[in-house]
């Protein structure tokens, strides 16, 4: 049995497992002329597919669209467009990403139902059709088109963020890659988490549901960059089997396999943290010690979101209240004299007082481009990690600039 | 019978109802030497005392001694502290609040179980308990002292906060005043939301409970500055039956008196958010035609949250996007498609789709010190309003400092 864990980083994003081709294009919708049409493909074959979606109530016609095509468990092709996120635009929005499905669709000469559509960019306004159209008949889908797909499904995102991965089972390797794009917002309305992840690995659609769902919550559902959960927010995963490499539910190749699935996805998501926008500084909260994954997951995340923290990060102030009156109003319960939080190799606070240790040092850490929280509650067995960034006056810039 | 709404402003603050009497002074607690300690004092006689405490789960010890004060439902004295919220100061802390309430009962000659003690400012250190004695010992509390006592109480607030009104019934007039503190926070920790209201009304302690709870509940309970909420959050309300008019539980001065007492408190709380740190604009709102109450409030505190549209409106952006946005994050449920969405006179979304509306126009209207949204869920009776403030670069300035 392969150790879980003992797996290499491959180039090529979502292209580098076998039978996947990716691409990107300019096709006028952003006004800077910037790439905005991404495609995948499977030439192999149809796809296992999954999906995770936006829990906002305000949702793009393309959440519909899609959460109908992972239902029926089967898909071969993602179109995405940037510049646009076709939200808040009635049933003719919903017409829109049945269009770009086809268009899509014609192109591979797949069927429609087996494309799965996402937008992001603007919203509220119409899809340029014409342009959309024209930009995916143009796609060139290669081997070697990942990062050009990361290049594509940008909006305010500072760099491109793709990922793969190769592993070793008895039946051979298997190839897990994926891309995603940041959190941030973009000029002039909110942008989207989108992450679009592929595997060469043979399994079925309500397995690959099982390994999708609490690798998302472990890694997407960890990272803040400013609390706004966006209408259009989707993770896909999709599986071609071209590996030959069959993950069964008996298997131990599942945990395996989700393991490298789950480390996949936090390095993408800590890709969306750190290219956030006006971003100089991620950080990690691990609370541990916890009496439930719950309680663990709210307290840490309740941290990463709070802007005094995270302001006193960006200054590099070992501010630690801050940490425990975020913890403190998570809604999760605990016992403020039984923790200890460190700030990287301090111990800041614990027996329900501040403890010794040199402000500057610690200032100094926290002057790092990463840095590391822990919270111990000492009441269980539990643990959770959840990545944040600083809040800084570029952030307000940002998303202060007018519209028109 | 008197119309409820026919009362008029009157001077005094805290002291402005028969029988109070207020003052701060320096201590000597903040560096900068400002004003640190705050008394009011009923003395004409005990009081009737409710209140309401923060839910954070890391309270200031404070927090433990006032809801034992309040559950007796009597108090006379209230003594408050800035520049130190003696909070995660483990058990010394605590004998500091008690040493306090004990320094300023004997100065007035009543019972340390009468006496209310607040403090805010840094957390993590101990009280500097001589400075605070004897700035307690040489309080003046006097009836013009109610201004004095808002100035003591300030951390980071960029003016004092108080009011009074007087309204008449037919057993003669009654008089309500108040005072509170920023909800921003204060170099280098977290600051806190206090309010101290007093009146002269014969009102007993249950039903000021039942007064207080709703009243805060549409005030201070709705207003975000950052989202942070303290260690220390405290409202306290004190009546000592001076004026002689009864307020019991089945006259029809209950409404009367309810209805003067949340305006003022709503006024009290619009000032802390206008006091907030970095704050150039403020916003309120609206959400109507909703189907409970809950579900108004959700969605109107989640738009006021919302750090993307609070840059927006710094910016004077009339991004509709993100208050759909925030809307459709805040846990309720709403159909998108119903809901119409105002920025002041323009509307900007309703049926599902944007709206013709001029954004020069709309942003000319963002640029006013305070605008108004509307959002109207058209689906019930029920409606609530939030205030918040534009998140700016100086708030970021002010808590990204060093703490040293």
């Amino acid at each position: 049995m392969t150790v879980p864990g003992d797996f290499r980083s491959i180039d090529g994003g979502v292209a580098a497992p076998l039978g996947f081709v990716a691409g990107g294009r300019a096709a006028g919708i952003k006004p800077s002329g910037k790439s905005d049409v991404a495609g995948i493909f499977s030439e192999a074959s149809v796809c296992s597919a999954a999906g995770v979606f936006t829990t906002n109530v305000v949702r793009a016609p393309s959440i519909r669209y899609n959460r109908a095509v992972v239902g029926r468990g089967l898909a071969q092709a993602v179109v995405c467009n940037s510049g646009n996120a076709n939200a808040c635009t009635g049933t003719g929005g919903f017409d829109d990403t049945m269009q770009m499905a086809g268009v899509m669709a014609s192109k591979l000469a797949i069927s429609p139902d087996l494309t799965l559509v996402c937008s992001t960019g603007v919203i509220g306004h119409r899809l340029p059709m014409e342009k959309i159209e024209s930009g995916i008949s143009n796609l060139q889908l290669t081997a070697d088109g990942g990062p050009q797909a990361a290049e594509a499904i940008m909006t305010t995102d500072s760099f491109p963020k793709y990922s793969a991965i190769e592993f070793d089972t008895a039946s051979g390797p298997v190839r897990i890659g994926g891309m995603c794009k940041g959190a941030g917002m973009i000029h002039p309305n909110m942008a989207t988490m989108l992450a679009f992840l592929v595997t060469d690995a043979v399994i079925d659609p309500d397995l690959l549901g099982t390994i999708l769902k609490p690798a998302v919550d472990d890694s997407f559902n960890m990272i803040s960059v400013d609390g706004d959960s966006s209408t259009n927010d989707t993770v896909l995963l999709l599986a071609n089997g071209a590996s030959g490499v069959a993950i069964g539910t008996d298997s131990d190749l599942v945990d395996e396999f989700s393991h490298a699935f789950g480390v996949l996805c936090v390095d993408l998501a800590k890709d969306i943290v750190r290219g956030g926008e006006g971003v100089s500084k991620v950080f990690s909260v691990t609370v541990k010690g916890a009496s439930s994954r719950t309680q663990a997951r709210t307290i840490a995340r309740s941290v990463t979101s709070s802007n005094l923290f995270k302001a006193a990060v960006h200054g590099s102030d070992p501010n630690w209240g801050r940490i425990l009156c975020a913890a403190g109003y998570s809604g999760a319960n605990f016992d403020p004299d039984r923790i200890d939080v460190w700030i990287g190799p301090f111990k800041v606070f614990g027996g329900g007082i501040p403890q010794e240790y040199s402000e500057v040092d610690a200032s100094r850490y926290l002057d790092r481009p990463e840095s590391e929280i822990v919270i111990d509650l000492h009441t269980g067995p539990a643990d959770a990690v959840a990545w944040g960034c600083d809040l800084s006056k570029e952030y307000v810039e940002i998303n202060a600039e007018y519209t028109t």
